[in-house]
């Protein structure tokens, strides 16, 4: 029996926790959060305690801890639980700061420790079919990537403030994408953004929707655009374009229906946002996380996954703010 | 050049002399209807002549008739056009009744002339593509065919009640489709029918919604679905299920624009009545028919499939009216 | 807490059991099958103990049973449990008899406790769906419905001597939805059959492929069309024609990947077979049953529902063996 | 019967030849080609007569030009047009040369002639219907604009070196897209490109793919992915997100068949390139001309339009071969 400590108990901890109970072979032991409360009622309804971060790290029969807990709180947490020697699952970023990051990495390797960064989408069934694809040699090489990755509305404010800005917070993954798909690192990263949903944002020294390029190494073309708010939804596709064909990763919808009325033939919208649309990924990544510390599975992602997304973020923030192309 | 008499100068008369007119090596000569003035126009935006039938059969420079006016007319003209020594085309059907059809048919036959029956469905690229597969075999021995056949409206009842009724006024066409798809007849005929759209169709002795299920004489199987007000439109589908797979041809759109709201995603509905669905499948079948007629194709229908056709949707009226499974 | 028993350890009683250990305030404490190890295994991973029948049907303190063991058991034990005031779900059909499964009906009226028949797509997410949006008035008066109805591939023949025929082993199903759907009963049905397949189906006295018609008393009317073997996969479809519209419920898909080669722009296959097409189904099916036990819901379907199903199932099958029209 | 001279034979010119012909009350006097067999032929299909330049802006009788013959003419030809008083209708683009396109501009408004310029895709059916749609409100505001435009195959060398660089040969009709979709003009535009397909294009010192990032003056985002080899065909696509919905605009199929097998459920590839794709658009867009000719209608596009797309184009290349964002 694994046993695990979950840090955080808020939304994305209460998906982790679901899923950890479902894991065979794993129990869910602590639950640590600030907010005592809700750490108590997410503990209870899995059969598990509430504890502090020392408690955890000090328990040597905790073998992996899973952490959903605020970004600030990210790397101090994985560099203990690399000290105490645990496998670690944590929500991306791994921080903020790119040198933190770097650092935390350091301690990492250092501890020779599993450290998979939630990078959800590797996991969604559309997205990784694409994946297989492409290694089976179904479009040949890939060349052009180009990734549409809208939010149905923008968070309060308050959560932009803290949210690192929106190429840390949002395009993260879509720069982990970038990584996964082409299997190149970027060359130069181009950025431009706007304040088109909300002035609340640009207020904040933020823009709320962007359109980025990304040059690979090898000279293959990535384009991203995003922004916080799409009326109809979540909105997640991506396509490649290879030198034999085209691999395109759809939405997901909540049902199959179609109605044929007088005015259209509606299908659904796309699921309502990333719980809706990722619960299949949030399982299958939780346990691909468990398959790793059984020894079952080598990890997909690395820490160093985290470090590299990161580092685009920082670019292409680098590259909004100064209008300029950015080299890596 | 091949000169043509155009019998009807009414809605599917104009779209056939239109066609006529785009044939390389063919000439409307004549236009010949009841209504003068509506063959004086038609004739003169062709630059072709008004006369009377008397004299198109005996003008020996006209090699070919297409025959778009009433119903109660095909069959005499059909027999005069045969006997004339003309080549013929025809909307279907060949006549209401069969046993004058089948006459139709000995005239046509002893005149050794080509009789080619308005089925445009055949001609339609959708459908068409769906028949060269099936004879490329890509879904196996074709065993089962569902048809859906539905139009925008119910047209007025003076209209229903020269129809010959929904059997041999809509369902024709898809008798044809059943015998061209799973090319074999009908063994056994079930027909159940209702009055769903308008009273009035009932009080005229005939039903505007019909379930029919043949059975062919080696046991494979056909469903037909056929209602007189579809509110989203001319609904012209059907699916061949083949013991290796299955093959749909789809309705065709007006454009491929898909909108993204905050209800749904919407497509456009189909295309809107025959005139706009069958307006490519009308152009081929009038380019066959003139291939034909100059020696560059064999026939792909002839009258006795007019004749066939219409003997099902005989077979479907008994079953209707007597509520029993008719043998053929 | 809510104690339940479930009756049958095999590849359904399985779905059945994971999905009882998901409900919130429910144990699954025993598990009923005749082949003990089978029993034991599955009682096992879910914390739960084997025993027998008559020792569910003493313990006051199982106030629900969920029945999932072969068909001949059926009836049997719904009686049983009935006497004993316990809350019911039971796998389709109550019983290949439709006398016996009528008694049986008796039983759980005169009990007066829940009978929920396991008639998994009224809970499927685009079958609820559409249901839903027919009441809220999306497309007027349902007039047609047209069921497409076809599984993978044939069963063992083994199976099918066993199964009461493709009316009551598949169509039993269809049957359900065309009754909940057109909210009314059939006047009249026809069904004819044919084997299509596999020889050694007919030489067992069935049909594997199968066009049913039903006319409601209020003359709406139905097509189903099934079929034991689609080389693509598990193809569960309907649609319905309304006077103001129509709604399709369609296939599931395991990804939403498009692959555009040089052939063609594929999707994937619709999910492979029941368990995978109907997994939300099943889960929303048990969530359902002690919605009702906790008394939060009404039961959407009762015994009833099965006996009718069953009844249609019947008069399909007359139908078929003496090639005429059956009404009811 | 307005008369009209059409310059060059080629593919384009066939294809103009035909749609001149179908106008009513137009006649296609005159085509002019240095290849004297290719006018004569294309004449001769049409009752036209060959004749050279100087002939046609002599001919007072003639009030419309249509011109489809090499880039290199077409400046020249558009000022002959424009002095004669001559309506002109011109493929694009105006010249190669920014400067001589101003230059040519000048001289047809001086003229104060219609000179229309052949962007085709304005009178698409979906991009037409899409344009529709934005101005009735349906999305809201558009913001931001993803075009997908990819040829099957990329072009002998020879073409490629005459065609003045991708961005002015392939993307001057994605930049016109913008400026009609997003009714604003740029104020940056950041252009990265490959040469993925053919190592024979680099040599000529042009690219075979592009990623294209347009800012507008209001801040709103426009991505153009480009790329000379699209293995299943010629891909022509745009998204529009308004502030209320999105827009799509998708590609044309053959036909609306669908094959389910035991790979996948695949549809027909889109229409192959742009005399298949555009074939509708080439037809409107000369009925355009004509109803404008005829004053029946005001020109949707003006010769001021062909030099802004340029501009853009240039604009482009010098932000590919200098590495950076370029200010308009």
């Amino acid at each position: 029996m694994i046993e695990v400590a979950l840090f955080g108990a808020g939304r994305i901890g209460a998906i982790h926790a679901g899923n950890i109970a479902r894991q065979p072979g794993v129990r869910l032991k602590y639950v640590v959060d600030v907010d005592a409360a809700a750490a108590t009622k997410l503990a209870q309804s899995h059969g598990a305690q509430t504890t502090d971060a020392a408690h955890v790290f000090d328990d040597t029969a905790v073998r992996a801890v899973a952490i959903g807990s605020s970004t600030d709180t990210h790397a101090d947490l994985i560099t203990r639980a690399a000290k105490a020697g645990k496998a670690i699952f944590c929500e991306k970023p791994v921080d903020l700061d790119l040198q933190r990051a770097r650092t935390c990495a350091d301690a990492v390797r250092a501890a020779g420790v599993t450290c998979l960064i939630g990078f959800q989408r590797r996991y969604d069934p559309t997205f990784a079919s694409v994946k297989a694809r492409i290694a089976r040699g179904d479009i040949g090489r890939p060349e052009m990537l180009i990734v549409t990755s809208r939010d149905p509305g923008a968070p309060p404010v308050d959560y932009i403030k803290r949210s690192g800005g929106i190429y840390k917070d949002m395009l993260i993954h879509d720069f982990d994408v970038f990584r996964w798909i082409m299997e190149d690192e970027a060359a130069t990263v181009y950025a431009t953004g706007s304040c088109l949903v909300d002035p609340a944002i640009e207020a904040a020294g933020d823009v709320d929707a962007t359109a980025v390029t990304i040059r690979t190494r090898d000279g293959r073309l990535a384009q991203i655009n995003t922004i916080r708010r799409a009326a109809y939804g979540y909105d997640q596709r991506f396509e490649v374009l290879g030198s034999k064909g085209m691999l395109q990763a759809g939405n997901h919808r909540p049902t199959e229906a179609l109605l044929w009325s007088t005015d259209a033939v509606a299908a659904d919208k796309p699921e309502y946002f990333f719980l809706e649309r990722y619960r299949a990924a949030y399982a299958a990544e939780m346990a691909h996380f468990f398959d790793v510390v059984a020894g079952r599975a080598a990890a997909v992602t690395s820490i160093d996954d985290g470090v590299k997304a990161l580092a685009l973020a920082e670019a292409a923030t680098t590259s909004w703010r100064e209008k300029r192309i950015v080299e890596l």
